[in-house]
């Protein structure tokens, strides 16, 4: 998606340790226009989809997964990633490992939130090894719903998540991919 | 607001412990059409203010504040609740106790995003003690920019948080008012 390539070589700032920082439009500070024509983007690759839900994880997946759920007039459902006391009684959950902190959590969604019937497309802002996706896959498994498929907005191709995911049978459609970031030089695949 | 507070009547869930769980429309799964109609609400009371960017807390905060965000067609921009690593070199920080986790956690926002000459209104979906609201009051002080007031979905006059805040000057709306839960039953003041 053109839009979002073009912000992300104008305003992604690339770390020395390689982490393409984006918070200025994506992940803290959100650009509200730019979301809504991602969302709309999605809504256009999924327009055949019978999608009833949309599944994310908090917390930097949920103002995209907002406005797919919007346009698509869905309820939208972020798994937590604590343990939280509100959860109610009975819920599915999954270990994800994060190589930002370098340590596994548990993602976990009520099971009065998900469950057989739903026909859910997991949403969220970025994918690299793909262990965020693997855990919300596994939630969605467990409860029975159908996985329509997953809508990203920037994959890092290199870090092979995305294809490995793809790879087991999984429809992911990435707005933006990423191929390479050498120099502080970024790569688009297309 | 008549459509949230009757919401809260048929499915708010009172907990043993005098929680009052909305987590199937507010703050896991999120009745995308019930939020739209609060962020206009929220835009008809602000409607003569000039904001210019929208701040919340991760994660339950961010789809309200998104749909308040796009109404109005500002940015919105979220604290961290965690220690990030991609939060970049500088950030403003402020201790919050939290009475659900009952422990104090920092929040935080990249000096980027918030800075003098913003106007900024807070949108959270919870007031009740009022320490998240007063960790992103503390926030925007220290960021020299301008508060025009928060805007809360669900407010428990109680605890009286708001009423402490309020009482320092500051502008808080909150959409529903909630007084007392007593035996289960949800009473609203006006």
């Amino acid at each position: 998606m053109l839009a979002l390539e073009e912000k992300i070589l104008q305003e992604g700032q690339v770390l020395d340790n390689g982490v393409l920082r984006v918070g200025s439009f994506l992940n803290q500070q959100i650009d509200v226009e730019l979301t809504d024509k991602m969302a709309q983007e999605v809504c256009n690759i999924y327009k055949d989809e019978p999608i009833n839900k949309i599944l994310t994880v908090e917390a930097s997946g949920i103002p995209f997964a907002y406005a797919v759920a919007q346009k698509l007039g869905v309820p939208m459902v972020f798994a937590k990633k604590r343990q939280a006391i509100n959860l109610g009684d009975s819920f599915y959950k999954s270990p994800v490992y994060s190589y930002t902190y370098k340590k596994t959590y548990d993602i976990a969604v009520s099971k009065e939130y998900i469950s057989e019937g739903d026909k859910i497309l997991i949403v969220d802002d970025f994918l690299a090894y793909g262990k965020a996706l693997m855990g919300l896959i596994d939630l969605v498994n467990q409860s029975d719903a159908t996985l329509i498929g997953a809508a990203i907005a920037i994959e890092r191709t290199s870090e092979n998540g995305g294809n490995m995911i793809r790879s087991k049978g999984v429809r992911i459609e990435s707005l933006a991919k990423i191929e390479s970031i050498e120099n502080g030089e970024i790569k688009f695949r297309h």
